[in-house]
């Protein structure tokens, strides 16, 4: 299938699901539902979700067994550009083209709509679990209960303190501030960009390739191989983010020397598919539409 | 064992281990780590995690199996303090008697502390119950990991959107505005309350007595015994904060019919622990205890 289509069928699977985990509520605090769904389908690449997808497919896995988890991770997402927009953060008017979550809701609903995606995110990757569970029980098949748990467990991580949230605090505090608390003195100004963007974004995108590969019971080399994917897209998706900024890398190392890191990267992303041979075709795409994106 | 004393060393087993599950991290965002601390470690009463280990205790349960639970609620109660102390939110420089944690790591970081520590209760809580279900293989009894998946969801649930964020957002908007999304010119101003605190304090403390009850495989009947006993004592836990502010029930009533209230509730809750004979000891005094502090 060509492409596009197939991204925006994938596209098309992620907003229906979202939709779905997180109807209106005709409750007394259903303003905090409208604040949660106002950010959460408001459009957006979905890459995380895709990639979580796409990997599935990849590896013959079951969509339902790991859509929950895409959508989850896609709530995480939401949740950190909710709060990374507020007055005391980035102070963001905007975000995806819209008013910020806290320009329409204010600044308290806007922290308690972050808070509420995280939190589920979290309820809904316990129940997709406790489903998976039960199908083991009833099929007898391999531990894919107990796989679903380990996925979950490495989203937890992927989005916590030793994650995003971690890089956050990095990226707020500024890279020089790094020196404050461990000897970095040694570290290149790059090297603490990549520790802190490694953390910001870097470690959920990389759940969002391993967590279906985890799910499908993969072995060691192919999650290595999958790590090493997920790391290159992801430091690549960070550099292209810059050169269409102007900032991070590209204020270090120039325009020319990014682009060539940018390519450098997407190659080696290809590379690490090799293993997964004719089924690697959508992610290779996907890999240079990181590239090529325009925004 | 002496109540004062059997308190005590409980508060004792849960100082040592939230200590133990988040400690100072030697990394470049050690600050995080830090504020996360700074909240979660500084006193309090502790009383979700202690009806947690008392209920397992009353259960004849294994602490060991409920105490990562118990610590994963106190991490959530904890970030909700933060959250609610922001100046978008309540506004409150102290608590517990000590700068709250934004004016001491700022706005952006204690935002920040607060979903870490979110994060970070379901960290730990996948983290049990993957113990858990590997325990389980080993030991080829019950179902205690999928016991422990359905024990993280409640908490899950209790803390969401459906639970304590939802009281949140009622608290911040008023209890007038209710009515804006639902019909609830029908209910009654004292309803409106109820429902507020059902959902902000009621969900999670029904949890901390919930959940040592479902990992110890309780049945029905006593899941029921301890709904209706937790049910009482969060109201009553309200009701007192009141008596102690002046405002809430004590608005609505006046403080002697809600010091009556107050005593019916703890009267109903030892109902509640009937069934549990010489057991509910310590939990029955608990109760009175609630209905007692000064603080």
């Amino acid at each position: 299938m060509d492409f596009n289509k197939q991204y925006s069928t994938y596209v098309d699977i992620i907003e229906t699901e979202l939709n779905h985990l997180l109807p209106e509520q005709n409750v007394p605090e259903g303003i905090l539902y409208k604040a949660m769904r106002y950010s959460l389908l408001s459009g957006g690449k979905r890459i995380r979700p895709v990639l979580s997808l796409a990997v599935c497919d990849m590896l013959n896995g079951n969509i339902f067994d790991v859509i929950d988890f895409a959508c989850s991770i896609e709530m995480i997402h939401t949740y950190s550009l909710i709060h990374d927009d507020l007055p005391a953060m980035d102070n963001d008017d905007y975000r995806r083209g819209k008013p910020s979550n806290h320009k329409v809701f204010g600044e308290a609903a806007a922290i308690l709509a972050g808070d509420g995606l995280l939190n589920t995110a979290f309820e809904v990757m316990s129940r997709a679990v406790i489903k998976m569970s039960e199908k083991n029980e009833k099929q007898l098949n391999s531990d894919i209960g107990t796989n679903g748990l380990k996925a979950m467990e490495l989203v937890a991580k992927a989005s916590g303190a030793g994650g995003m949230i971690g890089g956050q605090i990095i990226d707020i505090s500024g890279i020089g501030a790094l020196g404050n608390q461990i000897d970095t003195a040694k570290l290149s100004e790059i090297e603490k960009l990549d520790h802190m963007h490694m953390l910001k974004t870097g470690a959920i995108i990389k759940a969002s390739v391993l967590v279906p590969a985890m799910i499908a019971g993969s072995d060691e080399n192919r999650l290595s191989a999958l790590a090493g994917f997920s790391e290159s897209i992801g430091l690549a998706f960070q550099i292209k983010d810059d050169i269409l900024d102007g900032d991070g890398y590209v204020a270090l190392l120039g325009v020319d020397r990014s682009k060539t890191m940018l390519d450098s990267l997407i190659s080696k992303a290809s590379v690490f598919l090799y293993p997964f041979g004719e089924n690697a075709g959508f992610l290779t795409q996907l890999a240079g539409y990181i590239a090529n994106r325009s925004a």
